[in-house]
C-alpha cells in the first residue's frame, strides 16, 4: 500500500499535488543551524525527538549538525529508523508487553539503544528478556516533574527503581528521563521558566539521593521546543530532546518569547499545501485539506500567506477559508499553504515530505516511520 | 514503508499488539445485514461511502449484501480500490486541478465511475480531459441542501450547470449529489427528519426545473448514517451513501434514536485496542493510544467495557484513563477497547484491520486506501 509522492524533484511548487506536506528548506535549515549553535554554546548533548519528523533523512541532517542521535516514542518507530541507518536511539517511553519488549531487545543488538521505565514489574520483564537474548539494555528511570503522564515520583520512588535497574543482571542504569510536557505550551515565558526551574530542582534532589546510594546518574534528558533554553542552561540537564523547533507549528507560534538569546528566530517551515476546490459564495472558499491531512488537537491551521483569512469547519477531506474584506481573491485551483496547529500528528498523516526552495521542489523524503504505532 | 500487521490469524485477541484497529465481526456483520435489509425494504440503491473504511475487503462484503458499488472522496482513494478489484465508484466530490482530472479520466477507462461538479470552469476542464482521452464521464451536479460545504444552490444555478454538463461532448449528466452533512450529527431525531425534509424539497424543486428543460435526472444520491432512513423514505433520493453505520463511532452513538423501524440496532463494531502502559497513581492509568492512533475532532474515545472510566488528556502516543470508585482495577499490560469519537479519520491512521470473533483473530484486512489523500 505505498502511496506515491505528490511531486517530482525539479517541479515547480505550484505543480505539487495536494494535500501535501511541504517544507520550506531555507527556514528548515536555518532552524536546524540555530539550534545546533545554541546547544554547542550551552555545552549539552542534543538528541532531537524523531516523533516529530519520523524521517531518517531529517535525522541524518540533524546528526550532521551535531546531534548525537535521536529519540523515538515507539519501538516500531525506532525499528524503522534503525532499518534506515539511524543507529543511536533513545526510546523516551515505557515499553510494556512481551511482544514489544522482544522487539526492543532484538533492536538493541543492532543499535545504541536506550529505554525508559517507571514500574518495577516492567524492569523485571525487560531484564528477563534482555537476559534471554544476552543483551545489555541501557535503562533510564522516568520521573514525573510536572507533566502527570508517565513516570515515578522524584526522590525515593525514583531511587528505588534506579537501584533495581542497577542491580538487574542485564540492565544498566542510564540516568533520568525528566521531560516536562505540560510546560511546553504555557504561553508566558516566565511561567515556562519557573516550571523548568521546579523540574530541575526535583531532578537535583533525586540526584542527591541517588549519589547517597552510590548510584551514578550520568545523564539527565528531557526538554521540548517550549522550554529547551531553560533545561539547557540549568546545569542539571545534560541532554535536550526538542523536536518541533524544526517545523514550529501554529501552537508553538503562540508561545510568548523571552528577551533571552535563543527565544527568537525559529520560523514555520512545515506546511500542508492545499488546493481551492470550490467557490461556494463570496465569503468562503473550500480547500481540499481536512481531518485526514492535518491534526486539529491544537487548534485550526493558520493560512500562511493571508493572515486575514481564517481556516474553519474542517471535515474529513475539506476545510473552509472564511474570507474577510482584506483577504486575497481566490480562484478555483489556487494553492494555499496552511501552518498546522500541531506538526507531529500532522506529519504522521503523510507518506512524503516535499522539500521546496525558491518555489521549486528540491527534495522528496519518505516519512520513514509513518504509522509506526506499536 | 509498509507497516506489518499487529496480529496473526488465529491468535487470541489479548495477544494483538497495540494500538490496533479491531473489528467485532459479529456486530459488524449484523450492522451490514441490518442496513442491507433496510435498503431492500425501501427499494433504493445502496452505495455506501468507502471514505469510512477505505477497504476493498469491506467494500466486497457490502457488495455481496446488495450494495451496487461504493463512494469515494478522493481520486487516489478510488484508484486504490479499483486496483483492488472494486470497479463501481462514485467520487462524491469535486475534482480540481489538471493532475487529479487526468488520473480521474484514466481511471474511468478501468471502472464504472462518477464524479461531482459545482463549477462551470471545472465542467469544461473535465470535458476537455475526457475528450482528450476519448472517455465519457458520468457527472453529477452537487447541490448545497444545507451543509454549506461544496455544491451550487438548488434551483436555477443547478439547472444551468446540469445543462452545461448535458451539452458537453464527453460528459453525461448523471443526476444530483445532495448530501446534507450537517444534518447527520443533529442530536434530536425530529430535527434530523426536518432537515432532510427540507433537503428533499430543494431537490424536488430542482428536479421540476430540470424537467422543464427536458433534462432527465435519473439519480439523486446522498444520505449518511444520521439520516439515511429519511432520504430512503423520501421518494426523492434514489441512492443512499451511508458509511459509518458499519462501525458506529462514539459521536453517532449520541444521536437520539426515533421510534421508527430502522433507528435502533446498529452497534459499535470498531475499536482501538490499547495497552495499559503506566500506573502513575491510584486515580489514573496511562494507555498507549493517543493522537496518532485515534481522531479527536468529535470528542474523546469511550472506554468500551468500563463506562465509569473516562479517557482524557491525549498526547501523541498516550492517553489517560481517569478512574472512578466503580472503575475496573487495571494492572500493567491490561488491554482496553476504546470506541473512537470519529471512525473515518481514525481508520486512516491505521494500516490494518484486525477482525475478531469470540476473542480470537479471524481476519486481517489492509486499509487499502490509507493515506490516499490526493
Amino acid at each position: 500500500m505505498p502511496v506515491s509522492p505528490p511531486a517530482e524533484i525539479g517541479m515547480a511548487l505550484v505543480e505539487v499535488d495536494t494535500p501535501a506536506l511541504i517544507i520550506d528548506l531555507d527556514v528548515f535549515e536555518a532552524n536546524m543551524e540555530r539550534m545546533a549553535k545554541a546547544v554547542r554554546a550551552m555545552g549539552v548533548v542534543f538528541r532531537p525527538h524523531a516523533k516529530t519528523h519520523k524521517s531518517a533523512d531529517i535525522a541524518r541532517a540533524q546528526m550532521s549538525r551535531g546531534a548525537v542521535g535521536v529519540c523515538c516514542q515507539k519501538v516500531t518507530e525506532a525499528e524503522a529508523l534503525v532499518d534506515a541507518g539511524i543507529t543511536n536511539i533513545l526510546v523516551t517511553n515505557e515499553v510494556v508487553g512481551q511482544k514489544k519488549i522482544e522487539r526492543l531487545v532484538r533492536l538493541a543488538k543492532r543499535a545504541v539503544l536506550g529505554v525508559c521505565v517507571d514500574n518495577s514489574g516492567n524492569v523485571d520483564s525487560l531484564n528477563d528478556c534482555a537476559a534471554a537474548h544476552d543483551v545489555r539494555l541501557d535503562t533510564l528511570v522516568e520521573i514525573n516533574v510536572g507533566s502527570a503522564r508517565c513516570g515515578v515520583s522524584p526522590g525515593p520512588a525514583a531511587v528505588a527503581l534506579a537501584k533495581q535497574v542497577a542491580s538487574s543482571s542485564h540492565l544498566s542504569f542510564g540516568g533520568l528521563q525528566a521531560y516536562h510536557g505540560r510546560a511546553q505550551h504555557i504561553r508566558k515565558f516566565e511561567e515556562r521558566r519557573l516550571a523548568i526551574e521546579s523540574a530541575a530542582s526535583q531532578v537535583r534532589e533525586t540526584m542527591t539521593q541517588l549519589a547517597a546510594e552510590d548510584i551514578v546518574c550520568a545523564r539527565v534528558t528531557g526538554a521540548g521546543t517550549g522550554t529547551w533554553q531553560f533545561e539547557g542552561a540549568s546545569g542539571i540537564y545534560t541532554e535536550l530532546q526538542a523536536g518541533s523547533y524544526l517545523f514550529m507549528d501554529a501552537d508553538y507560534g503562540q508561545n510568548e518569547d523571552g528577551d533571552d538569546e535563543w527565544s527568537h528566530g525559529f520560523g514555520h517551515s512545515l506546511f500542508v499545501y492545499s488546493t481551492v476546490m470550490s467557490l461556494p459564495d463570496p465569503a468562503r472558499v473550500v480547500v481540499d485539506a481536512g481531518l485526514k491531512s492535518m491534526a486539529f488537537d491544537s487548534g485550526m491551521p493558520v493560512v500562511a500567506d493571508d493572515p486575514s483569512t481564517e481556516y474553519a469547519r474542517p471535515s474529513d477531506e475539506h476545510g473552509n477559508l472564511q474570507l474577510s474584506a482584506s483577504s486575497k481573491r481566490y480562484t478555483l485551483g489556487d494553492k494555499v499553504r496552511l501552518i498546522p496547529g500541531h506538526c507531529d500528528p500532522t506529519v504522521n498523516l503523510h507518506d512524503w515530505y516535499v522539500g521546496v526552495r525558491a518555489q521549486q521542489v528540491e527534495a522528496l523524503w519518505p516519512v520513514t516511520a509513518r504509522g509506526a504505532l506499536f
